[in-house]
Order: structure tokens, then C-alpha cells, then sequence
């Protein structure tokens, strides 16, 4: 049997009528002949308004609990759907995330998917269903119930595709695909037809909030394509692949930016082993991730070690980092909150000399000062001063020439 | 170890201050050295809310995906208890139904509890955890979540004593306990301080709205003590039970009332086999309750059936019942939505002549006509014009001393 996985994210179920779209489109594919197994985010805010109940009660709730709570948001959506399916007359099944199979570790709030029985899922498509799954959870070994965090129904979805042998995840949201660069900046910006798992990675983890990093990996690791294609109008979209007639190379296929970035830079470290963990385990302790990092080489073994975080969690990890900073005998800690980030992304990238220089060069022209770079094999970043990134995505959108086929 | 079970009413956690309220009578209890479960409605208007929500979508949703939706609201109270008691400093762990190893038949919107498997309860009791679990929920056999319809929290409550062996099931709820009349109706009205299954039973069913009467079924059954007291004030409360120290014996105990009754008349019914069946069946299967069922024994192997019903059931039992009446011959379907229901209740009534002719009598004084008269061995019940119902309580109030202790 053909298998499609669909994802609806919370903003295209955020009430009644977008409710019902959605389950025109998912019977549109049921009729098509398609076994169809749709992933659905809570109802639009509902997930912040629980985090809101919780916080009115416990400033600081207890990670299981929060994630008994958030749970019911993705139960109570995938219900209403499977509602609005047999209203319009097709068979539909809602189930939970432990109903569904999904078996995850222990790590409440960001819980990983550790494994899928989907035996409930294919026992009700055999019987004619649609299946309804509520995303961003699963059960640990425990039987406690745990959410998957940021990007959690795209994770869900992936993996169901994955653990079903689906012909394709579909994941539908309320941009049209992935583009060249946020079209809300750049009015000029293409929607790629394809576009490579290792570019739509760079792409998520540099800002591009179409799809969470997490579940494209996923993708890759299991080789699923994946459609990013909007819930509203009835447009191709993007394919995310690994397939081999990628319809570029060398080339850079978009304009990445992440205007959540602060900095936190750390002068004078004593460059001797240990150092670098004395200062990155407590805060991954504490749940803080850490993005870009960069040391410079320095002089008579000392060395300035700087890293960027997410602007929220700047003042935990100055409070965290500042006593380590004593101990391990540096000099100073100092932080930087309003910085942004933009990466040129493209496979091939560093084979093909003159990138680099290209985007130095179209910043310089603009006089953008450039605070840190970090490149990968097909990706170029500057981390810049926040005020000043819309005005470099644009310019970097018309070097590269992005805005033409 | 001394576990005491305590059930929490929707409008006892309608907000966060009412939740930290109920968190602090919890810890009172756990502080005592007792191992403490705690079972929660959903807070205040929620189920109606999900109802509402729907029935937008769905205006007859299926009752195994409404049971999925309208289970969310318990574990949502749930997890907020926990936390409120985590933010005073008392350890905790919310449960859902599944959880807590809840089973129950596939009965949807009215699924009956089948078994309870508490091992995760016990489990946590033993690390010293408070165990607040949603009630009015468990899992069936197919692994769907089911809820148990009216009264559901109490049921859940008073199973989980029985299987827990707990030494008492406290219910905590926004009366007082258990009145002789309702004391909105007859500011006379007294607490009693302790009352037998068999009363308790007669008054619930009788439109006491105090207890549902599965939940004091099933307290009989195990012989469960339970507590009905005020989750706002400590007062005593009311003491249900079957030790052998009841507190009176052949005496009227309360009047209860009920003003919620409709009735259904079928004339003209041939006396034969298989009749009663032919009219009550199909209405079962519709889920329609019937509550009184009074046959007229007529000449002429021609007979009068009366029965009542739920006044929202009304139209949907007229619509099944006429169909059928002609088929069975009969002459004519009537019915009368304004009705009401006063009963006495007491153990013994039937061996102590003089409590029914009392009663009657009473009612004629008052110039009020009996409709229907129904008995058990310990209530009379009187179906009397609903108009009337609150001065027919009064009346009896009074003319069976239940203001004097």
C-alpha cells in the first residue's frame, strides 16, 4: 500500500474552519487511493497558553509534568480533524502519541524518538482510516509521557514516514516552500523546486525557520523525501532530497538569517586542555545550546574564546558563565545582545574558490563589519551587528544573483 | 501503609488559586504521615468547553474520538495540581488514567471501570510521592482512552480506594456533605454527620446531586467508607458507609428532588409477552436512561405504560418510541416535559407502616397532585407537577421533623 505521511502545523488548525481545510486537503489525497497518516501541532497559541497556566501555578514546573500537560494540545487537535473527516464523511482515527506507537528517552521537553511500533497505526489504515496522530510526543520506558521540543510534529512526522515506508512526508505550513532567502525581505526571493538534505540542513540550523534541523537529518538519515508546501493555496512547494539529479551544484542556493543571536566572548582563557569543557558542560546542563563557537589562537597560551547563543537565554548563561570564567583563571566575560546572523548556503561550496571573498566583499560594500565567521562544506557565515542583516540579506540575495532561475 | 484517596470536583480546581488551595488541604493530609492519591475533575467549564469546540466541528462527533478530546481536561488539572503542590515543596507525580492503570470496557462516554492494575500508584507512593491521577478516564482493551460519563471522577475515586485498600475515600466537592433536603431549598435543612450505602443510593438516585450513585454502588460493594465534605471550609462533612452503628434506623433520612423528569405515557398497550421489551430496547440502545416505569394492570388485556425520562432526552425518546407503539398496536403516545420528582428516603421504611400515608397526605394538604407513585424498600418517590417541587420538599421537610435532630 502507498503510504503518505501529511504534517499540519498549529498555525493551519488554529481554529474551526482552518480545522476543516485541513481535513479537505487530507481527504482530497485519501481519495486519490493514498493511505494517508496525518501529523498535527497543537491548535495555534495553545501550547503558550498552557506554558502560561503551568507558570501562573509553578514558576518553574517539573519538566514531566509540563509535558503530561503540553501533550493534550496535539491530543485535543488531532481529535477535532478526525471530527471534521467524519463530518465530511471519511473514515478517521484519532490516536495519541503512545497509541501511535511512538516510543521516546527520557529527556522531558526535548525527548528523542528512541523507536516506532506503528502495529496500531497499520492495523487502522488496513481497515480503511485515515490515521490522525498527535505529534510531539511519545512514551518513555517508564510510561511517562514526554514531549520531542522545538520542531517536535515535523520529528513525528518524519519518523512515522520513516517507520511506515512512506512514499513521501508531506509537511504543509504557512510559508509556500523553501526560497532563496525570507521573501518577506527580499520581495525577489525563488521558491526552490528541490533542494538537497545536507543545503535544507544549513539552511534550518542557520535560521530558515520553514523546517526544523532535527527532522531533516531525520530525513536524510532514513533517505524519506520530504514536500514543504503551504496549507493554504494549492502550490508545488519544495522537495527536500538525497535523490542524485539535485538541480544544481556548486552553486549557492540561498540566503540563510537568524536574528535571535547574542554573543558571549570570554578574554584572556589559559589555552591548556580542559578548558573548553570546564565552560560548555555546565551549560549544556542547564539546557542552554550553544551555536557558533570560535577561538582565536592567542599569544603566550591565552586565548579569547567566544560563542553565541539565543537571546533569551543570554542572561542564564552569563550567570552560569561568569563564576567558571574565575575559576578557570580568565580574564573577562562580556556579551553582545543584539547581533544577527547570515550564511550563504550551496553544495560544493568550498571545492569552488571566490564565495568567501564574494560575501566578504558585498558586506564591506555596505560597510557591514563582520564580528565572527564560520564556514562548513556548504556554508559561509558572519555573525554582524543585528540592525544591519536585512540589509545584507538583500544585498547578498542580488551578488549571488538568487533572484534569477 | 495508610492510604487515604481524595477526589477533587471541576469547580474545586476551577482556577490556579482554588488549585493551591486544594494543594494545601492535599499536604495537610500527606504532613499526617498518610500516603495520599488524589483524583481531579477538569477544571470548572472545560469539558463543556471541549464539548463546545466539538461540536463546531462535528455536530455528533464520534464518542471514541469525544473521549479522546474530553480526556485532556484531567490530565491538564492533573499535571497543575502536581505542580502547585511541587511549588509549595511537597513531592508529586501526575498520572493519567492509563497510567494509573485504570481499565475499562469500550463503552464509550459511559465506559464502566473493569479492572485497576495500580502497580505505577504504588510504585510512587513508595518513593513518597502525593499521586494525583485524572479521573474519569481509563484504557479499554483496544488501547483507546474511554471516560466514564457522569459522576465519572467519583467512580474513579472510590475504585481506586477499593483496589488501593485505602482506609477511607474522601470527596471532597462544594457542599457540605450529605442535607436531609437540598439546603438551597429549605434553609432548615440539616448536615447529617453519617448516612448507610443503601440511603446514599436512594437520595443520589433520587436527584441528590451530592454523589453519583455508581460511585456509592461501588463503595457498598467494597464496603469503601466515604468521606463527602467541603473542598472550601473544614467542617466534618458526611460519613458514607455500612457499619452496623448507623446513626438511626427506621426513619425518614432526606427528602431528595429531581427537576429534571419528563414523562412519556403509551395507551392502549396490548397485555403480552415481549411488549415492555419492544418499547424499552430500542431506547436503551440510543443510550436513553429511563428512570420510573409504572404499568397500569388495565381490562381487557389492554394496559397503560408511563415511563420518565431526561428532559433533553425527551424528543429524541418521543421520535423512537412512536414508531414503535404502532407497531405494537398501541392507541396513543403522550408526554409531559414538566415534571418533577420528590422522594423520601430511609432504611427500614417499608417494615414501619405510615411513612407513605404521611407523605400523601402532606401533599394533599398542600393541594398537590401525584402523578406517579413508585417504592423501594427504603424511598417513596412521587412524580408531581415540576412547578411544584420545591414546595412539596418544604412540606415534607417539615412534616418529618428533619429540622430537629
Amino acid at each position: 500500500m502507498t503510504i503518505i505521511v501529511q504534517k499540519y502545523g498549529g498555525s493551519s488548525v488554529a481554529n474551526a474552519k482552518k480545522i476543516r481545510n485541513v481535513a479537505r486537503r487530507v481527504a482530497e489525497s485519501y481519495k486519490k487511493g493514498n493511505k494517508v497518516v496525518v501529523v498535527v501541532s497543537a491548535m495555534g497559541d495553545t501550547t503558550d497558553e498552557l506554558i502560561e497556566m503551568a507558570n501562573e501555578i509553578n514558576p518553574s514546573p517539573q519538566p514531566r509534568e509540563k509535558d503530561l500537560l503540553l501533550s493534550t494540545g496535539e491530543i485535543v487537535s488531532s481529535t477535532l480533524l478526525a471530527m471534521a473527516l467524519h463530518a465530511a464523511g471519511f473514515p478517521a482515527v484519532a490516536l495519541s502519541g503512545p497509541q501511535a506507537g511512538i516510543s521516546t528517552d527520557s529527556s522531558f521537553s526535548r525527548a528523542r524518538i528512541t523507536g516506532i511500533e506503528p502495529k496500531r497505526i497499520i492495523k487502522e489504515l488496513k481497515k480503511g482510516n485515515i490515521v490522525i496522530v498527535a505529534g510531539f510526543q511519545g512514551l518513555t520506558e517508564e510510561e511517562d509521557i514526554a514531549t520531542l521540543g522545538r520542531g517536535g510534529s515535523d520529528t513525528t512526522a518524519v519518523a512515522l514516514a520513516a517507520s511506515l515506508k512512506a512514499k513521501i512526508c508531506e509537511i504543509y505550513t504557512d510559508v509556500e516552500g523553501v526560497y532563496t532567502a525570507d521573501p518577506r525581505l527580499v520581495p525577489e526571493a525563488r521558491k526552490l523546486d528541490e533542494i538537497g538534505y545536507e543545503e535544507m540542513l544549513e539552511m534550518a540550523t542557520s535560521g530558515a525557520r520553514v523546517m526544523h534541523h532535527r527532522s531533516v537529518e531525520l530525513g536524510q538519515l532514513y533517505n524519506m523525501p520530504i514536500l514543504v508546501a503551504s496549507s493554504m493555496v494549492d502550490r508545488p512547494g519544495t522537495i527536500v532530497h538525497g535523490g542524485k539529479n539535485m538541480e544544481v551544484q556548486n552553486k549557492v542556493r540561498g540566503i540563510a538569517h537568524d536574528l535571535d543571536v547574542a554573543k558571549i566572548t570570554i578574554t584572556g582563557v589559559p589555552d591548556r586542555p580542559g578548558v573548553a569543557a570546564a565552560i560548555f558542560l555546565p551549560l549544556a546542563k542547564a539546557g542552554i545550546s550553544v551555536d557558533t563557537i570560535v577561538q582565536n589562537a592567542g599569544a603566550n597560551n591565552i586565548t579569547d574564546m567566544t560563542f553565541t547563543v539565543m537571546k533569551d537565554d543570554l542572561p542564564k548563561a552569563m550567570e552560569i558563565i561568569k563564576p567558571v570564567a574565575k575559576e578557570i583563571d580568565a580574564k573577562k566575560c562580556l556579551s553582545d545582545l543584539n547581533l544577527g546572523k547570515v550564511s550563504i548556503i550551496g553544495t560544493g561550496m568550498q571545492n569552488t574558490p571566490g564565495y568567501a571573498a564574494k560575501m566578504f566583499q558585498t558586506l564591506s560594500k555596505q560597510n557591514i563589519n563582520i564580528l565572527l565567521i564560520t564556514t562548513s562544506e556548504i556554508r559561509i557565515t558572519c555573525i554582524i551587528d543585528g540592525d544591519r542583516v536585512i540589509e545584507a540579506v538583500k544585498a547578498l540575495h542580488k551578488a549571488f544573483k538568487l533572484d534569477k532561475p
